[in-house]
C-alpha cells in the first residue's frame, strides 16, 4: 500500500483526533505532505515484517511548542541532514521513516519526510497518540536504552545527543529545541527492524487513516467518530474559559466547557500540557492520561487542538482507552498522571465513565 | 619539556592572572592536574611543529558559570567520552589536547585531561586569555568553520553539535550546558595540526608558567608581575562595591575599587561578564576588552577571580595588551567591546593609559 495525496486529508483528520489536543500544526504538516508527494511521488507504507532485520528505522518527530510549530514551515533540508548523520554514525542510510508520535502534525509530516528521503513510511509509531515529552515513547517503555537523539533545526544546525537515559534525552533535547527557536526535527532512537519489534506500536498509520475516514459522508459525524474510536462522550457544550501559556517549550493551561442541551448545568475542566491530560467534573476525574481525551467540534467532529481552543466554540469531549502498553507499570510510570505532576492513581477511562 | 606536579602552582597562578577575573575554579583545576599527574605521570608539552600534519588536536575547555564550576569536580570520564566521540567521528584518536582558553581553570585543567588520556598538551590556546563565549576563539577569528562541538557532562551524556556558525555553536552549547547543570566539558573545533597553524595562539602555556613564576621569591611581587606582563597599574585601593548575578550560565555584574595611598580620592569601576571587560574612572574608559584587565591582591600579586571579589579586599588593577589577533577587524568584531554590548570604539590600553 502507498500513501498518495488523496489520503492526506483523512490521515490529517485522524492524526488530529489521536493528538488529544497536541502535536499542533496538522494543516502545515498536510500541506508539506501533499507538496512532497507531488514532487517525489507516493510514499510506500510498509510493515515491520516487510523489512530485513538490520534495516534502519528512523523515528522522526517535530519537537517544540505547538504555538510555534503551527507557524513553522518544515524545511526539506532538516530530514536530509538527519539522514546524513544517521549514515555517518551507522555507516548505512535509513531504510524507513517512522512517526514517533501519530497524534497531530507528527503523524502527517513523516509522509513528507519519507517522500523527501525516498524511503517508505513504517505503519507504526511510538505512542499511538501524542505526548509532550521526548521519553514518553514505546521504545522507552519497552526498555530500549535511550542512547541516541539526532536533532536538526531550520537554521541548519545538527545536534546529536547520546544521553544516559530517557529523562536526560528529554532534558537535553528540550534545551536544544528552545535554543533553536522552539522548533526542531528530531530522530529519537534509531532502530533496526529487529529491535523495533515489540518496541513500537504497529498499525497506527492505518488506524489514523481509518479514524479520519469515519466521518467522511456521515450524517452524524460525531456519532460516527465516537463509534469508530469506541469513545465515551464526556460532555457537549461550549468553551467558556481557556487559559494557556507557553513556557519552556510547552503550552500549559486549562480549558473549561459548560454543558449545553442535555448537558446543561454540567461543567468539565481539562488540564493541558500540549495535550489534554485530565478531565475533571465537579472535582471528580472523568478521564486521565495516558487514556486519550480529545475535544472535537460538535458539528463536524473535527478535532480541536490546544492552540485553537477559543471562547464560545461548540465542542464535545471524547475519551477512550490508550494502547495496552501505557497501562503497564512502566507505561504508567512514564506517562501516567504522576509523570505529569498529578497526585492521582490511574483509573482506566472505561471504569471512570461507567460510573458516570 | 614536560609538565610535572611542581609546575602546577606556577601554571595555576599564571592562568589566574591571564584569566582577567574569569575561568574560575583554578584551585579545583590544579588539584585535578596534580592528582592526574601522580596517577598517570608527567604531561609532555609539545609545539605544533612537533606534530604530524594530520595529527588531531582537540581543544578542550570547561563551559559554565564560574560560580558553578568552582564547586565542580571534573570527572575522569568526561575527557574519555569526548575522545571516544572524536575517534568515532574521525576514525582516529586525539594526538594532543589543547586548552581552548589559557585564562583561569581552563588553562590548568587540560593538564589533567591530557594525563588521563595519555596524550601530550599543546603549548597553545585559542584565546591567550579568557573569554566568556564559545565563539570567542582564535580559530573563529582565523576563519575556520565552527562546524563541530562535542560536549560531555558529569552525568555521562555526550552531545555533538554541528553548528552552521560560531554564534550558533555558542547558543546551542550554552543551552546544553545550562540543561546539564551549568557545567560541561567541551571540545570546540577538532583540528588537524595543519589546520591549527596560524589559527591558534602558540606558546601560551609557557607564557602562563612564566607569568606564574614572575612573583616567586620576589621582594615586590606586584611590581615583578606588572613588569613581566608589561602592564599598566590602573588603581591600587580597596573593593567597596561588588554586584554579581548568575544568569543564563554567566556571571554578570560590577565591582568598584576606591583608591588608597597615592590613589586616594580616585575610584575605578569594572564591568564584568565572567571576565573583567571594561574599566571606567570618572566616566572615562581606562581599559577595555579584548585587552586584559586583572584584579590582583596588592600584597601577594595573586589574581582575584570574579567569584572571589569581596568587600574590603586590598587590590590593584592591572591592564595590558591582548594578542595582536584580537585587534584585527574580525578579532574586534568577535570580542571587542561591541560584542559585549558596549557602545565603545576600541582604543588600545597603551593609548588609554598613556593619556592617564
Amino acid at each position: 500500500m502507498s500513501i498518495d495525496e488523496n489520503d492526506i486529508p483523512a490521515l490529517a483528520r485522524g492524526c488530529a483526533v489521536l493528538g488529544t489536543g497536541g502535536g499542533g500544526g496538522v494543516r502545515t504538516g498536510s500541506l508539506a505532505a501533499i507538496r512532497a508527494i507531488r514532487e517525489y511521488g507516493e510514499v510506500p507504507l510498509v510493515e515491520l515484517a516487510d523489512l530485513p532485520g538490520d534495516a534502519l528505522v528512523v523515528p522522526l518527530s517535530g519537537i517544540g511548542a505547538p504555538t510555534v510549530s503551527h507557524e513553522m514551515i518544515h524545511g526539506e533540508d532538516e530530514p536530509k541532514r538527519i539522514a546524513e548523520e544517521v549514515e555517518r554514525i551507522f555507516g548505512r542510510p535509513p531504510s524507513a521513516i517512522m512517526s514517533s508520535e501519530i497524534g497531530g502534525a507528527n503523524g502527517v509530516a513523516p509522509v513528507a519526510w519519507a517522500a523527501q528521503l525516498g524511503v517508505p513510511l513504517l505503519d507504526a509509531d511510538g505512542m499511538g497518540r501524542a505526548f509532550p515529552e521526548v521519553q514518553m515513547v514505546s521504545m522507552y517503555v519497552a526498555g530500549l536504552p535511550a542512547d541516541l537523539v539526532i536533532m536538526s533545526d531550520v537554521a541548519g544546525n545538527v545536534v546529536t545527543i547520546r544521553p544516559i537515559d530517557g529523562l536526560w534525552s528529554e532534558r537535553l533535547a528540550r534545551a536544544v529545541c528552545v535554543a533553536a527557536g522552539s522548533h526542531a526535527l528530531m530522530a529519537d532512537y534509531v532502530l533496526t527492524a529487529d529491535r523495533a519489534r515489540g518496541a513500537v506500536i504497529e498499525g497506527t498509520v492505518t488506524r489514523a487513516l481509518d479514524v479520519g475516514r469515519a466521518t467522511e459522508g456521515a450524517t452524524d459525524p460525531l456519532e460516527a467518530l465516537r463509534d469508530r474510536l469506541g469513545a465515551a462522550r464526556l460532555i457537549t457544550g461550549k468553551l467558556t474559559d481557556v487559559e494557556r501559556r507557553t513556557t519552556g517549550g510547552f503550552v500549559r493551561g486549562t480549558a473549561t466547557i459548560e454543558g449545553t442541551g442535555d448537558d446543561r448545568g454540567r461543567r468539565l475542566t481539562l488540564e493541558l500540557q500540549n495535550e489534554n491530560l485530565v478531565a475533571i467534573e465537579d472535582g471528580r476525574v472523568r478521564a486521565m492520561v495516558p487514556d486519550l481525551i480529545t475535544v472535537v467540534d460538535t458539528e463536524t467532529a473535527d478535532a480541536v487542538q490546544t492552540e485553537s481552543l477559543r471562547y464560545g466554540q461548540r465542542v464535545t469531549v471524547l475519551a477512550w482507552p490508550c494502547d495496552a502498553l501505557w497501562r503497564t507499570p512502566k507505561g504508567l510510570e512514564t506517562a501516567g498522571p504522576r509523570a505529569f505532576g498529578y497526585d492521582l492513581d490511574y483509573v482506566p477511562v472505561e471504569e471512570l465513565t461507567a460510573h458516570g
